[in-house]
Formats: structure tokens, sequence, C-alpha cells
């Protein structure tokens, strides 16, 4: 049988990649990853916001090729219903796709203004309006999802597919200093000390840096 | 028990709408429609692409709320799962929900230069690079589904979520003229004429446009 992988690209910019590598990780899947060098030109243009995400990430699993993150959480979801990447009432499912469905088509702002960066931390970066009405968007989320079922994980005492749908937005919030409320403070907590997201970020810090920077100060 | 509702809101301009009304009537649900005033500024955000459709569509069910396109599509699909609105082969409905995910978070340039328009026909209108690499992107889905499944629908002989999120696309190609190969016009025809869509498209025409124009000639 054909081995089970997994394709993805930065680990250090690629948020879409984090993504499905989280959902491929809860779900217990035994996989090898598939690295596309962060400079092909498809894997610029995702990471852009330019195109979709076709290259990655992208999972490779009997015979069945699955891309699209929320797509890759259905199908880890069928076929490792013990993980329970969804949560196992009617309503909170049809809560946790719906905040999902947000993150996957929504906060373009944010995207663009705050970048994924694992090795960056630049904290007293000036957010502007449109991006912070994603953030202001995100964290009525995280407070209606903690309040509602208690947390630690958004959706309670068990991780589903929006703790890994937010993850990459936990590491922007760190990166660029973004203040929170205290529980919210907690959550983010929670999700950096996931032991997955501690291994990839540091296999993010072992990737060598191809961004050259303008070296002069104002 | 209250009553089942969809918020919705311009017929003519919101293809979310679109989208999550052919879902319900797919699905076999009865429900009542509420119409947001397309001049809400929450609904006008959401059709100029600047915030997540948090607010249409958005289904009411036995106590549930479901907003967000996708996460309808899978509630739908749960409490009717006679309708069929993914296929049943497992490979195929992974290939369905990649698909319906690219529509979901992507073609922006498309979406941005040829809105849904119900009431317009401009078959002269230039379409620039970006948007034509989304528009060539979506016949690459749309000929890979035919060709695989056979058609008349995306996924064979029966409709799924597929072809509720491809229709307001369909309907842009109509209203801007776009030239289509043998097989996709087939595939347009096909769509236009389920009787849902077309009551849909009637009812647009009912709309009042309150959209004035610069009466003017070059």
């Amino acid at each position: 049988m054909a081995k089970t992988t997994l394709t993805i690209s930065s680990k250090t910019y690629s948020s879409w990649s984090l993504r499905g590598w989280l959902l491929a990780r809860f779900a217990g899947l035994e996989f090898e990853e598939v690295l596309v060098p962060p400079d092909d030109p498809a894997v610029r243009a995702e990471i852009l916001l330019l195109s979709p995400s076709i290259l990655v990430p992208c999972l490779r699993h009997q015979g069945v090729i699955v891309w699209d993150t929320l797509a890759i959480a259905e199908y880890l979801n069928e076929i490792k219903p013990k993980a329970r990447l969804l949560p196992e009432d009617l309503a909170a499912r049809a809560h946790c796709r719906a905040i999902c469905g947000e993150m996957h088509s929504g906060f373009a702002a944010m995207r663009a203004a705050l970048p994924m960066n694992l090795k960056g931390h630049f904290p007293g970066l000036k957010v502007w309006s449109r991006a912070q009405a994603d953030i202001d968007r995100i964290t009525t989320i995280w407070m209606e999802c903690l309040t509602r079922y208690g947390g630690p994980y958004l959706f309670g005492e068990h991780r589903t597919v929006a703790d890994a749908m937010y993850a990459p937005v936990v590491t922007r919030f760190v990166t660029y200093g973004v203040q929170l409320e205290a529980p919210l403070v907690a959550f983010c907590k929670t999700i950096l000390a996931m032991p997955e997201l501690q291994e990839w970020i540091g296999a993010a810090r072992e990737e060598p840096d191809e961004i050259s920077e303008l070296d002069v100060e104002f």
C-alpha cells in the first residue's frame, strides 16, 4: 500500500501547513511529511494569499487525495472517529464548524497584516483598523466558546478541529504582542503548551531563513 | 417548537445567500426566509468581501444556530442524510469537500471582478489577469469532476453541496459572458435549469433595485 503523506511547506510561515499537520497529529494518523520548498511559486502564491491552498496541506491516504484544510479535517474525522475531532453534541458540532468556516474564509486583513512568523517577535507593531476588526471578532469567538464550553480548549476538555484552525492565530498574537484579556491569555497558553505545537515550533526554528533584510536603521 | 428559518439578504447580489438557500432546498428542509436588507451595514460588508458572512446565510433549526455556508452544508447533511448532499463514496466525498473548500476560501479576484448580479448582463467586460487565473482554476475543477464522475452534475447524477457552492459562479459566467468549452456550457445549462435556481432568479428580478446609475455615456 502507498504510504500516507502530508504535503506541507514552510514551518515558519505557512499557517495552513500548520493547521493540516496539527489535525493529522490530533487524529493520531501515521504519516510522512513531504516538504515543498517555500520558494516554489505556487507555495509563495499561497502564503501571499494570492491563490487557494491546493498544494499545501495535501493529504494522501490509501489512494485518496485531499486538499483544502477543512476537507482534510472532515476526512480525518471520518477515518479516525475515535479521535473526536468534532464535538459530540450536534449543536456544539455546528458551532465548531461555523467558527472553523469563519477562520477558513475570513480574517484576510489580520492574515495579511500579521503573517504567521514563528521566528519573529514584533510587539510594537501598529495594527490598523481593518485587521483590528478581525482581531476583535476572533477574541469574541474565543470568549463565547470558553464561556459556553468551559475551556481549556475552545470546545471544552477535548481538542477539536477549531483548536487546530486557530492555533496559528495564537502564534500570531505572540509574535505581534497582541494584548488580550486574562481568559484568552490562558487559552493561548493552553494552545502553546500542546506538545505537537512545541514540536512544530522547534522544527521551524531549525529551518534555514532565506529572507534577506534591509540592514539599515531610521 | 420555534420555526426553522434561514436568514438571507439580496437575491440579486448575495452569492452566499443563494448557496445557503439552495443547500436548504436540496436537503428538503422546510424553512421560512428572514430577509436582511442589503443596505444593512453588516450585509454590505459581507457582499463587499470585507467581513466573514456571519449574518447571512444563517440557519436556525430546533434551537441550533448555524452560520457559515460550509457549516450549514455539513449540518444539513447530518440532519437530512437521505438528501445525500455529499457523495456516498469516501474518495469522491473528500474530493467534493476539497473543491467546496476552494470555493469557500478562494477566488477572491474573480468574486471581486465579477460580482454576482442576477439582473445584469455585461458580455463585453474585460477580465483582468488575476480574475482570469481564478476562472481557469474553476474550469479545471469542473472539467475534472465532469470527466471523472460523468455529469450532468459535478459528482454525477445526484446534486451535491458542490453544485450549490458553484451555482453563483455559473450565474456570473452568464452575467459576464465568460466563454467556456462545450462540456462546461452543458454543465452550466444543467445548473441554470434547476427549478430551485429558476425560482430564486425569478424572485431576484422582482426585487426593487436601489442602485442609482451615472446616467451619461462616453
